[in-house]
């Protein structure tokens, strides 16, 4: 397998698919025109395709002898983001979200990349089968933004139909130069917490606050004190962010509307400190109502919610192995804990089975140079989530493609 | 005319309109149906009348001899505001706003009132056609919220299309006892300033707010240290409002936007509390996107606008006298300046005539004077433009239409 | 009396008192050095003098025939204010705030100004007794800015010892151009409330934030929404102040402390508006002890306290025309009600006579009409209270003695 | 060396001298009278004494045969800090601050008991001399809080004077149960950077906040804003503190004043955070001073830095090992990097030789125990710098001239 890699025209036609799935998101729960573009494609590969596992769910099974079971996972949903990246396969396409409103929707996550180089590596996996025995287990995942995907595809009895797995790999494209593979053993990926906040005041007339409680002002003030959780009461060397991702109210200026909606966003790595942020919050949402005097108490409805991702550490130590001597020992990193969040735990918790989950870059490797020099990268790099994000697309296909390739036969390898 | 009234059934019927049209609120501008009510109402009771009168205004005229003309004007346009006073006829309208957008249509500031009161007044008028002579002009506007209606009828050609008035008469249902009238003369609405300000950030994954430039917490700190222009940059014997009535940004808790938006709604009585404090607004604005490191300045965007509306003293005393020598002298009160906005003064501006706009009560006495009793009046009674907002029926539509019919015939009277 | 001036060797020597006022301030309650020399200039000008009345004041009486008594009063204390006029005659004195603590003093509210105005005042009376009769009783009062001498006087026998008057008279300098004065009949000077207000955190390490409850950031964000008292919950046609003129927090960069303190000054002219603004604050305040977890309840202590100071409408038509006919008509002007606050009520209240107390400038006039011109009065000339406060001497000495003398003898005058 | 151990009462005079240390604490370079005691103290033990080092540091040396040189340090000075123990031997001691102002002094790190633990350790090494062999350098220096003390020994020719040392060792006592000691490798106390930030207003009447530009409500919202670095700046995973540590304006509720200082402690751990917070702090200080409408632009004043302390990897190591031998697997622990800083790291720089600087607890494993058990440990624990701060003597004594004692010996000890 280690020398196997795809061809010009090949990578070319993979580039087609991922400008394709970039161009068509669709929100989370609603990846039907993916879905089923990602079953022609595996099929046509020659794997046993299964449709509609946990909702949009698609899994494709590649028997090859004896040996492991390797589930490959690939998230697919986009995003409520109106993209701005100027890409001429950039997205225009709109999606309805659960509030039933018209949003536009964008790829802003990097899941059309994943697709791509899991369809990549099962090509390269079916080309190469001499060279390894053992199941592959293709899991394309939809909802992952929501928390809810994972979870429905093992609901929904993925290992009772497909079999169990020895070991969940799976791979997230990141701000880092494109070229790169990131690993990291242990608590990986922080948990999240989402909350949707609703406070009330009191409606009146834009020029008789004196007849209103103001919502207005009182989200804003929530805001400003939120911040105190992360500055004031989580320990500098401990993680954790709290984001306040939206905030609505009101409807004209000269109407003092009657409530104010935020949604906020906790990510955290230990009960303690999740614990801590979340009565934190808690706490000064309610004394920031009481503040404005609010005659009613604000409403807290959670939202989605991720457990710590934990890399097992032995399959971090073979992958990282297998990794190394396939690209070189300057291309294979240790990036840390980071503070985005996973579904994909969810398959290794519920199978007993170890996970590796790893990063690999997608920002241009000359410009994130610039920025580095220029002592800037947080900010000038577009960071996933971004209405600018957009992985350049080669060295990061290929290199996503010889990343899942390598980490899979660490364990179907015949040697 | 001094003691001619509607009677009941007459007051019934009438009553029966105003349920109607606060059942069926239009946006300004889009109050086709309103407009058509009305034309067919008014055209009933014998007014010669034209319809798309500078959009969907309507003019009455009765010509009754020799005389006077008085103006007499009521607005009819309903507000984005979603209705929750529970009535039976509660609106469930919707409505697209300016930027597309559906909303829920209500009438939140008594315009349906100020319909209702001036198509019995002119009922009222016609049926005592003797006791007085000269000219009713009837103008139902549209547009009053967004401060245009009024100057799109005369740029129609009101004045030279149905002759110029010599007074401009009219009136608006405020928060005060059902059955009181207030008059003040002189500057008695205050100007507004309408703003609508996008403030720009960077936007990234919510988990990673060092790639972004946050707006939310660039428009919540904007919107406490906007604050500080009443609190601390205008005297505070001088009157100025600055409310932000509506703030958005975001669509999902893990998503950092790129952007926010407010509208700011200003008041002000005087050229230099309205410079003051639009210098103030533009200076926090300015300075807080700087706070937050923003690469681009934000961007201001002008929309409504009204002058102060000042009431002619002599008006206002011929007007008075009137009305106590019918109401009583304790039904007559003095509320001084407010600080409310009408476009009511364009037609006496363009015109060149002296103005007289007046304020009726529209709260349940009863419910006002507890209020009252426990030192909370301003908070306790829903104010113009909350979605509690509703005027009792009577005595307020009697004491509107006799307000009228009173101040009507002060100029048109025979004796 | 009409004409009786004082020639400029007077004036002269008056200034010298006033430049050896300026430069010796001393704190309410400790202004014995002041009191010595008022006492002996005016038992020199031959009134029959009492010292050590309710506390440091000083009353001088000149009786002089039938007739009714009037009261003269002044107030003589300085402020803990560090002067930054440059001036030759700028104070460097200190003194001891009731904390113990030392401070620089400053004449920096003009009280030096009323001294020697009141003393030119008392010198021309004598020189024209001929033209009046009648009693001048001369009050010069202590403690005025602590809101305390005035009923310290009256508690200490001032009316049982030296006479009841008729009417009570006096003057404060204020930042408009020198040579006008401004009378304001009915509620003229605000009511004040002052607090002391201790917010209770938790101290630590300044590295340990987590371990502390940061009484900075507690005070901080109090400030800040005390702000929409004013902002958001008092009318804008109404006339309310609320200023944090002292926040005190902390030792040192790397120790968060256990607790700040604010001192609040609020101003108001109607119980409801004063009941509000209280209410608004001590909410605000709990509630942003609570939005940081504070253990401990703030403690509020009140501080001085002033009620709205009410001109008597038929002695404010007398002085007027008495001003008018000696300064012209367009050297007296109705200023409107002021923010500021005095206790000189506290005199006619407790005599149960009218009040006549007004302004007088003190602002350099050309400086004034340049700051006038460029629109930024307020922030261009300091304002009283200010370390860049200091009236130009003439026209303002010799405008308020014309004042003084010209509406005591509407008073007092033969004809 | 291994069991020599202090008997009872020797440990209890020791704990006289920890008393009587706590009672008389003395401001960072005015240590006179605690660099005399400790002179004293170490002299009668034979140690060659030498004072006046650095300012009022103290070096006793005490050589003893061929080996390494082995420097322990103890700093002594105390904090302004007004304490709150309620013990019997609580501070009430005042000095005199760079200001010259006076303020309360307490021994609120704990220096007290750095002393105590090196005075008892030099005297279990003089009694045990026979098992180890080279110099003991005894550093005890003073001004640690302002990072001072360590640079101004080396300064004034400690090494050239005293001899290079081969190690530098310390420990620090911390919010950790008694009994326990904590070690970590590398980068293991933060960077420090202190600011003093004066922002300047304009001073005016409280009751006049138009003509005033009020640096309370400027500083009120700056120290909010500067929240903003750490909750949105900074990446989660990276540890950064901002904290304003004394906030001052003022002097009276009813002036509002010229000018507010901050003063501001910074911690990081790398160069590129470092930077960030510090250009983060000005941007926000200068742009709220902006939104202010200052006129002046605020005053940066750097005070005390500190540099990060990393530990030498190998040195820990042998550290490690002989405190898992003496004091057992359970009580040597890894605390991770903490965000305290020390100036400890000069002498090693300096010298070039390996640092090896630990923490030891002085919390009542009780009461630590029970906080614990209720999950608010950061809180419930009195932090250093807090006026609650103050070590259990028994058993941090011991613990602490123990720790010393093995340590020292692993570098000194015959075998």
């Amino acid at each position: 397998m280690g020398e196997l890699a795809l061809d010009g025209p090949e990578l070319a036609e993979l580039a087609g698919l991922y400008r394709e799935l970039h161009a068509n998101p669709e929100l989370s729960g609603a990846e039907h025109r993916t879905a089923a573009e990602i079953a022609r494609r595996v099929e046509k590969l020659g794997y046993q395709v299964t449709t509609g596992v946990g909702g949009t769910g698609v899994v494709g099974v590649l028997r090859n002898g004896e040996g492991p079971t390797v589930l490959l996972r690939a998230d697919f949903d986009g995003l409520p983001v109106r993209e701005e990246t100027g890409l001429p396969y950039a997205s225009t396409a709109v999606g309805v979200d659960p509030d039933g409103k018209e949003v536009p929707v964008m790829h802003a996550c990097g899941h059309d990349m994943h697709v791509t180089c899991l369809v990549g590596a099962l090509g390269l996996l079916v080309r190469g089968r001499k060279a390894w025995s053992g199941t592959v287990l293709a899991v394309f995942q939809p909802a992952e933004e929501t928390g809810t995907g994972a979870l429905a595809m093992v609901a929904d009895g993925l290992f009772e139909r497909f079999g169990r797995p020895d070991v969940v790999l799976g791979q997230h494209v990141a701000p880092y130069p494109a070229g790169m593979v990131g690993l990291h053993a242990g608590p990986a990926f922080a948990a999240t917490d989402a909350l949707r906040i609703r406070m009330f005041g009191k409606g009146a007339h834009g020029s008789r606050p004196e007849s209103a409680i103001d919502p207005v002002v009182m989200a804003a003030a929530t805001v400003l004190r939120l911040q105190t959780v992360v500055s004031r009461e989580i320990a500098a060397t401990e993680t954790a962010v709290v984001t306040v991702g939206s905030l609505h109210a009101g409807t004209k200026d000269n109407i003092i509307p009657a409530e104010a909606e935020l949604r906020v966003n906790i990510r955290s790595y230990t009960p303690e400190v999740r614990a801590a942020v979340l009565a934190g919050v808690e706490r000064i949402v309610r004394a920031e109502a009481a503040a404005s005097g609010a005659v009613r108490e604000p409403e807290f409805t959670p939202l989605d919610s991720f457990p710590v991702l934990v890399n097992d550490h032995a399959a971090v130590d073979r992958a990282r192995a297998a990794l190394v001597a396939r690209l070189g020992e300057r291309s294979v990193v240790d990036p840390g804990p980071v503070t985005g969040s996973e579904d994909v735990g969810a398959f290794g918790a519920a199978a007993g089975v170890p996970t590796c989950y790893w990063l690999f870059g997608g920002a241009d490797p000359a410009e994130y140079a610039r920025a580095e020099a220029a002592g800037r990268v947080a900010q000038d790099v577009p960071s996933n989530h971004s209405p600018h994000f957009a992985p350049v697309i080669e060295p990061t296909l290929s290199t996503g493609i010889t990343a899942l390739v390598t980490v899979a036969t660490a364990w179907l390898g015949r040697d």
